[in-house]
């Protein structure tokens, strides 16, 4: 007997007939034997609702209040599943994130978690009781309510997985898992069995947006299990997890991740001496402007030049910036160019295997694609390269590194 | 400076446009260095989208789940209403029923208030917010979310009133007060400036519902001030309190109830011996049929006729089961009218004056209406007439007691 926390999403959730299924999908859970902690999003639809009315009074609504109003929207839908559940011969018990208590700073429309007091679930669970929680939401130290933000469900089922020690951690979504890259760039894009919890933050922050950057970061804290499985599908989905130190071998890339919201600023001759990286970032940091890849070519006569990226509706105001501060540093002509992407291997197996970046440059000069800038990380290569070659770039890499075929192990350990 | 409570029901806070008239009200009465609690019922029309939305599911919904889904309806007016107050320059604070934290008994969807824990709120008032609390509902010991049953928000403003001590207790209807009779049939009705807790039950168990007994019974037990006013006009609306002893003369009577849900029963012909009431009446109470008006005849050879009156939609119900008992009696024939209407002179100070029940008796002789059963009470005296001559009896006894005229008394009490 496992204990299971399952997160389905607005949509998952959008009228009372989606809401029947979901009950009949834990049902059969809990008819395994299992111990189940659902935890649900507002009915599609529902928080944008409450929006607009908070709208028509207020342009920017008080965020105390606007936590009030918007944590009804998961309440309504925690009733409404135990009813469903109830209907179908599964004890229920709804919570809202006071009731947990799912504790949290408060910091409203943003709330982080600090704490979660299961006493109360681990009884119901004990009495049979399938335990359903509005997710999102929470309360501060003194009371209020308070939420976590867009997508703070992911987080709250993840946090109750780890306060509850779940065996796994369960988000139903609109797709069937994780693939090695997107299928509508790539036709052989294969859904991925397993993947490391680094593996999905790489994959996740670059565009593969099925799960919450901040819920994969808790699950690898607290080492919950997590899938991610579609809602209406059967199918194993994606685990993701530690990485497996038992395999014999991890294959290794995992996916091919990409980027086009991104735009490439340059200063040229900026004065080669120490602290000049700072004179010139800080201030793009200052306007809270984040920058992402970041190269510094060698010097030249005293003098570097000094490019980096950053999202493309920061550019105009970068460049702004970055001319003052040539101007003040006494640089050369600054140059932008937004017509760029970038294209990333991810993998933990690149830990091990040597090869992997010139593997990656040659399939890449091989259909002729110029590498504008590289850079690296433990589990990663990223290269930016000119917008019109993304899905080229894409395509060659994904074939190149073989992710079309399941790799052997990992079908090994999917059938332990 | 003054306390006061002000409950507003769901067509005062039906749409946006209402809710900031409401905030408007609010923010006048806090203009004038008044503290203000406000209780709020549910935008008009929600209520009964969730609990349609409930029937989807379930055609009897799990108590437990129905509370935790109605409650988010007030819980969103509070935001609303916090926010209207905000944009009106007013700091304002919400509150759940589980927040405040109002104590309730644990029979969900008609819950009890056992207790209500203010120290919050009176922390808030110090800091000069005004307090904005969802009606209707509360929290079991355990910390389950329970409602009052319908109308409860009047109970949570008069409870919460009892609570703070506070200075009085406002609650803003579609009608501008309570009146001596209902002014559909007689012209002049005329609005009371104040009639007292038990003639307030007294004409509102009769028909006249503008408030929730419930919610009278509370204040008076209290004695919370209670003023019914309207939500959109401006004017000094009918004060309900305890009996004015300091007042030189108290007037007769307060007004004229009436009620045409009655259906009246007789078994004739009982026999004359200690406990027929009670074989009579014990299974009707036990079919859970309330029955109002009860006459025993005097009695005759040995026997008695026993007539009685219950709600028209019992009757059939009541017949059945009276028909059971003449059998088992040995009794006569049950014969059975639904045609009959009840009439009521209310008024405290009937206490005092001699002559009032002759003076009706008069009054309903002089336009020719036989009067079919007569009942007293300390505050009241009721006649079932027939009901084609309702009409004719409330205005006639209107006039009789001379209603349409200010009491000249009751205009000194309220310009004190």
């Amino acid at each position: 007997m496992s204990l299971i926390v399952q997160k389905f999403g607005g949509t998952s959730v959008g009228d009372i007939g989606r809401i029947e299924l979901v009950a009949k999908k834990v049902a059969a859970c809990r008819a395994e034997g299992d111990d189940v902690v659902v935890v649900v999003s507002a009915m599609s639809g529902e928080t944008n609702r409450l929006m607009a009315l908070a709208h028509e009074i207020q342009e920017r609504p008080l965020p105390r209040e606007l936590d009030v109003l918007l944590s009804t929207g998961e309440q309504v839908t925690t009733a409404l599943l135990s009813m469903a559940l109830n209907q179908q011969g599964v004890k229920a018990k709804s919570y809202t994130g006071s009731q947990v208590r799912i504790l949290t700073d408060n910091a409203h429309t943003k709330a982080r978690i600090r704490e979660i007091d299961s006493d109360r679930l681990i009884e119901d669970l004990k009495e049979g009781y399938v335990i359903v929680v509005a997710g999102f939401q929470g309360v501060d130290g003194n009371g209020n309510i308070t939420t976590l933000g867009r997508g703070g469900s992911d987080t709250t089922a993840v946090a109750l997985a780890a306060a509850l020690k779940a065996d796994e951690c369960q988000i139903y979504t609109d797709v069937d898992g994780v693939y090695t890259t997107d299928p509508r760039v790539v036709d052989g894009a294969r859904r991925l069995s397993k993947i490391t919890f680094e593996e999905m933050l790489e994959m996740a922050s670059m565009g593969s947006k099925v799960l919450q950057i901040r819920a994969v970061e808790f699950a690898g804290k607290y080492n919950v299990p997590l899938r991610v499985l579609h809602s209406f599908k059967d199918g194993p989905g994606t685990l993701i997890s530690m990485e497996d130190n038992s395999a014999m071998e991890t294959p290794t890339i995992a996916g091919i991740a990409f980027n086009r919201d991104e735009a490439k600023l340059t200063i040229e001759g900026a004065p080669d001496v120490p602290g000049v990286a700072y004179q010139i970032l800080g201030p793009i940091g200052e306007a809270n402007i984040e920058v992402d890849v970041i190269v510094q070519n060698i010097s030249h006569e005293n003098t570097v030049d000094f490019t980096f990226t950053v999202g493309r509706g920061d550019l105009a105001r970068a460049e702004e910036v970055l001319n003052q501060i040539a101007n003040e540093i006494n640089a050369g002509k600054v140059t932008s160019d937004s017509k760029i992407a970038k294209v990333s291997v991810v993998g933990v197996g690149m830990r091990s295997h040597a090869g992997v970046a010139s593997q990656m440059f040659a399939a890449l000069g091989e259909v002729g694609i110029n590498i504008l800038m590289i850079t690296t990380s433990e589990i990663k290569i990223s290269v930016i390269v000119e917008e019109k070659f993304l899905e080229l770039a894409v395509r060659a890499l994904h074939s190149s590194f073989g992710l079309e075929k399941e790799p052997k192990d990992e079908n090994v350990r999917e059938e332990e």
